[in-house]
């Protein structure tokens, strides 16, 4: 059995969503919590209830429907998230959720029933563009993180988390925590890398997750007038900064082959031409899918920002901002995301994911995998990101049927 | 003659203007044509009329207090400013401007007629924290830009310089233009550098002002997700930034002895952790004594500019922000203030200002001097400024004996 998912009601599904929220730009600003993500969900739990699932929010916000199975089998849970970075684009995480709907929906036109209970999530503040860390709500749910220690985030303005959610009416009364003993958990993404596309594949079969680490690094120097201060008697935070820079730069030139390192931030105070930088702080992102090789990296970046600290006489600091170990997915469940876009005849190719994602954390609590699809250019995080119809329907039904496979056909019947 | 500053008098008078405006960090908050500054100029006023001297507010805002003297010929103009920078030093300009207050009212203590008429002067915006350029009013007044153009600058609230002048009742009818032939135009100023202080010097001898080059560089490259952009398909508009930063850095090593370069301000678009850097903008400020050394020097920062835009494949731009050639000070003004300090008996250094004073302008239209006092450390623009008051002092007098040698005593009285 292959499942084919109606590409118009699909199409018009993510149509729909793409417009709560929409900007002038022709992206999303639907960041988490926020009103535009209280209208995403009011729709998103229509979508929900029009299909006749067990609905239930938890107290991260976290919004779950269940579909019965057969049996009272581990469920197989299903989905991604529905915010949006500032300016985001329309396919992201929303992609994801719009297949597990269709997924949901095909069950229902064809009359299939599934061994396994299913059950389609949509995860609270993915982006963490608001409320820092990234992927808080699904952290939360594998008991990784407090949902107090959650709460008391606050985004730019001081605005706290569980306020925010108080106001939109998304805190729930279930616990923040796996309600079953889940069998798997199968997200589809887009890749936001450019792979797929450079190569022509159809659709990517993720076998894991890289680990990454984030770290912000602060020099302290002395400010000083521009004009008036020789070289040498100058302690320069951002000349410091620069150098550490562009070490990062050259970083994974000289470790792992899938090595990438970034600033994507910097921030100089006084800030003035004028003036001598005294305090410049800027971000740092390390991403591999070796463990090691990240341990490695950050050392060097550590002999860098102390090298460059004592040629310019300026003090640092280094504060990690997030770590997050390398994911594995299991073989299982790579095998059903594998086998069902080779039924499908799909070009796939494997891959490692650069980005996190909800399934990190999903990844230690049941078996986990997820489907790829193509991103044009590899854009994200922009109203520019796009994938074709042609595209997302070929991720989501190579979803769809992978999910099928984890979740069986009931009756004895085989999915395959 | 020799005229002594009475040095309880000075201190007392100094440490009055440094309660206006006065932050709790021990610093200035008196940026032009805030509260601050009307009330800084109120008690300056108050000054002037207790003199009895003639004064006149110009459309620009400066404040002249005139001195008549025994003959029309052009006056003697001395003074400096009593704004500050954002939490800036109480000496900067004050000193200047107590200096001139100072030699004034002992002139009226001893009963001496200058041959010249003596003006005092307190000029508008010199540190260009609230609106730029810097030293606009002496710019205005210097005929190298117009009242419109100055009245049309905003602050970084919208608020234009003509509509915070009026609201300080500041606007004055006079012209801003010479008042009269001019003779000489003399400036005390704290040195703002280190050098007196580790020369162990009393007083410096300011023999002109370095030429400056300011701009920003703009890099334009593609914002991206950091985890899933492999390094080689990557326009990182921060990497370039930060290789120009770096080689601004070593410039000066390569050019003149007395080249400063610095960058003191960048700024990220969209500036987070996880997206690659789409637009840098960072300042750039190029000073030396001979304007040779920054023509090359700009022609050096505009190849690194072009290497570093090549390299990580992104556009840039270059806006030029100021540009000041350097000024020699006419040898009659230098000399007054040399012959003054060795009178006194002081240790004087004879220097080049790196930072921009509004003697840079009074410079194009009559004979200029500087003096400079001691900056302990050469700490500027930050509470941490000290000038102890012997050195403040030795300044003072060093000044007040320069602009008696100018302004000539009358009835045939030799001043020295």
């Amino acid at each position: 059995m292959v499942l084919d998912i109606d590409r118009e009601r699909f199409v018009e599904t993510m149509e729909h969503q793409a417009e709560i929220g929409a900007n002038e730009d022709g992206g999303l600003d639907r960041l988490a919590l926020t009103d535009a993500d209280r209208a995403v969900r009011d729709w998103f739990e229509d979508q929900l209830e029009a299909l006749d699932l067990d609905t239930r929010v938890d107290e991260m916000g976290n919004m779950f429907g269940r579909r019965q199975g057969a049996t009272d089998e581990g469920a197989v849970l299903l989905g991604s998230h529905l915010d949006s970075q500032p300016n985001g684009g329309i396919y992201d995480g929303p992609l994801g959720i719009v297949a597990a709907l269709e997924f949901v929906r095909t069950l229902e036109d064809e009359g299939i029933e599934t061994e396994r209970p299913v059950e389609v999530v949509n995860w609270t503040n993915e982006e963490g563009s608001r409320f820092q860390p990234a992927m808080m709500a699904s952290e939360v749910w594998a008991g990784k993180t407090s949902v107090e220690a959650a709460d008391e985030t606050t985004d730019d303005e001081g605005v706290r988390f569980d306020d925010a959610l108080e106001r939109i009416g998304y805190r729930g009364d279930a616990p923040a925590e796996p309600h079953d003993e889940y069998d798997s958990y199968l997200e589809l993404h887009v890749e936001q890398g450019p792979f797929l596309d450079r190569g022509g594949h159809d659709v990517g079969v993720v076998t894991g997750i890289v680990g990454l680490q984030w770290g912000e690094i602060t020099f302290h120097g002395e400010a000083n007038h521009t004009g008036t201060t020789p070289m040498q008697y100058r302690s320069d935070a951002l000349v410091a900064a620069s150098d550490v820079v562009t070490q990062i730069r050259r970083l994974p030139g000289t470790l792992g082959e899938r090595t990438v390192a970034t600033t994507g931030d910097i921030s100089v105070e006084p800030g003035s031409i004028n003036i001598i930088p005294e305090t410049v702080r800027f971000t740092f992102d390390l991403r591999d899918p070796d463990d090691d090789v990240i341990a490695e990296g950050l050392e060097r970046v550590r002999a860098e920002m102390e090298a460059a600290a004592e040629r310019e006489g300026v003090e640092w600091e280094y504060e990690e901002r997030m770590s997050a170990g390398s994911v594995d997915f299991v073989d299982r469940c790579v095998s059903a995301v594998r086998e069902a876009a080779a039924d499908l005849g799909h070009d796939a190719r494997e891959m490692v994911s650069g980005a996190g994602h909800d399934a990190t954390h999903a990844a230690s609590v049941c078996d986990t995998a997820m489907v790829f699809a193509v991103s044009e250019g590899g854009k994200s995080h922009t109203p520019e990101e796009y994938t074709s119809w042609d595209d997302c329907h070929a991720a989501a039904e190579t979803y769809a049927n992978a999910a099928l496979r984890l979740a069986g056909v009931a009756d004895g019947g085989d999915p395959v």
